[in-house]
């Protein structure tokens, strides 16, 4: 636990192996990321986030390249490294550009700016949001 | 500074004046929302701000609706009670469905969950993403 | 504990009066600001961290402003509603110009949009900054 | 100070070593981590922080074990790899087991989740939670 | 969605009664509290939430008010000021004496001033950790 | 984009070597750090935040050291390895001594510290610091 074990679909139990199967399946791909690797050490666990990640990347009104733009903030914000490379990859799997990277970079290096002076400044939030 | 001035159209100097119609004609609304008011105790501040706003919002590859959403994740991450608001209001104002505000919610929650079970376990990058 | 029990000097124990006259004394001023009010609740976190706060502001190589500036810096990053007042007030009361009060927002500005966009970005550690 | 210069035991001052001496013996180890070889920089910071942390993990009314992993919760939410790392090798020193570890995990993870909900979504606090 | 609508039971449709319905019978009260009316505008996302935290508060090898307490300690270093008072009424409906209490307030503020101190001074990780 | 593209002044093209070369004229060094290399990837953006960093670190009512000393402390509770590195660098590169230094990580943690405590029991703001 002090370090994390990953565990290897050869290695793994057969209620992990269903699961590793169905994330194959899902994401059409034999790879497997660490992060399932490591969560897999918690079958449990495994299963419902999993299931989650299923239910909210499901085709809905968000495009599939948004949903991974919207990770990538978030992943930023809490400065998670693992997080970032993984959903970075992913968005550049699903077609982001070259344009489409610096305008996000951009966009969340100005939300970091202004999210700081609005806090700093102790901004009142205007009635016309509150309606 | 112990809390903040607010400064009303009527009493900006000219400088400040100058800033709050280029935002008024860039938005094409009368409508000065209060963190520009507060910006503008600090002039120099405001027109630097102001000005990579409108270059980062201005038109791109990313959809002007998919920024908004982008500008709402990472504040909900940095916990921005003033910029969730007023992004929010941005994004419903450039018809943001309740569908799509689901899915963002949830896309918020997933990857807090996810950022903080990777940070904890500890997940090592993938070689793959660094390739 | 739900809601936090704000405890008056005239309400106090001998042991959280004691530490009430010192916070005035050190302070010169019969001011007790509500966080030692909560605080002393738990008296012996009550004197641990205002024998703390005493050691960290007492003069040193940084001037007492400087230090309510950085304090205010950190407070604003972790979004400490409660501390980034008192801190703003404190700097006021230690002579804080509206010229440094802009300076400081503008570059708690900057520094969150620079953390963003080297933290997005994956910016490597210079070889030069390790030496 | 652009790195981190770790002072051993054998190159210690006097007063350094009398701090490093108490820890051994109150941690009944040799082993000194890092964090104090660190702070052994800064010998006022080292002999403070060693006396808080001391007063904080002394016997009280939270289980040893308990106290660890709300260190590590507190950690992985400030993103800490350092704290990550040694708290997560104190819990397991001190008995936490496999199914601990992952409930631990999956806590951390869904509190994640449900603080950037709420914060995102802005719901106010319940009047039955401010009696 | 500038601001949240709370959905309360009487106007709920049958698929969000039928998750109060569970909420209340699993938690042995009537009481609904604002986060679950919130999420009720998103019937999918509440599913999803409320199945998860009725897997992660199930009777399991830490005590429910551990959970709870490592709740809180999540929500503080986030910063949810809902999830902080939800989460602290939770726990003083599960026994929490004001001693634990005191003990969880004065390890969180510790570990924020370690993981800030071992994060500023860069320390790495002892090998011995990495085993 | 996956991982970051350092672009060299060599490979630069001329609107990128005009941003490098007033980075070293203002800096009075050759050096270049991977913020501005990385950054080159997006012409617009590294202009952008070039004029923003030159302009709020232009001469003005904050001495240049204490300018670094506020970044640092922003960075390191956004935790940015990157930033926290340079940041620290320029700070011994302009002065910075070693009891300064003490001091500055002695605040950042203190202010962690009561920022987490002041959170955690929901201390509500004096109304004199409301004024």
């Amino acid at each position: 636990m002090a370090t994390v074990n990953l565990i290897e679909y050869e290695d793994a139990s057969p209620e992990v192996r269903a699961i590793f199967d169905d994330i194959r399946a899902v994401r059409k791909t034999d790879f497997i990321n660490n992060f399932w690797k490591a969560l897999a050490n918690h079958p449990t666990s495994l299963k419902r986030v999993w299931n989650d990640i299923k239910e909210v990347f499901a085709p809905g009104e968000l495009d599939p390249l948004v949903k991974e733009l919207i990770y990538i903030a978030v992943s930023v914000a809490n400065n998670c490294d693992y997080c970032i490379h993984s959903h970075t990859a992913n968005a550049v799997a699903k077609g982001m550009t070259a344009g489409q990277y610096e305008e996000l970079m951009a966009l969340i290096g100005m939300a970091h700016q202004t999210n700081g002076m609005a806090t700093g400044m102790k901004v009142p939030v205007d009635p016309e949001y509150l309606k």
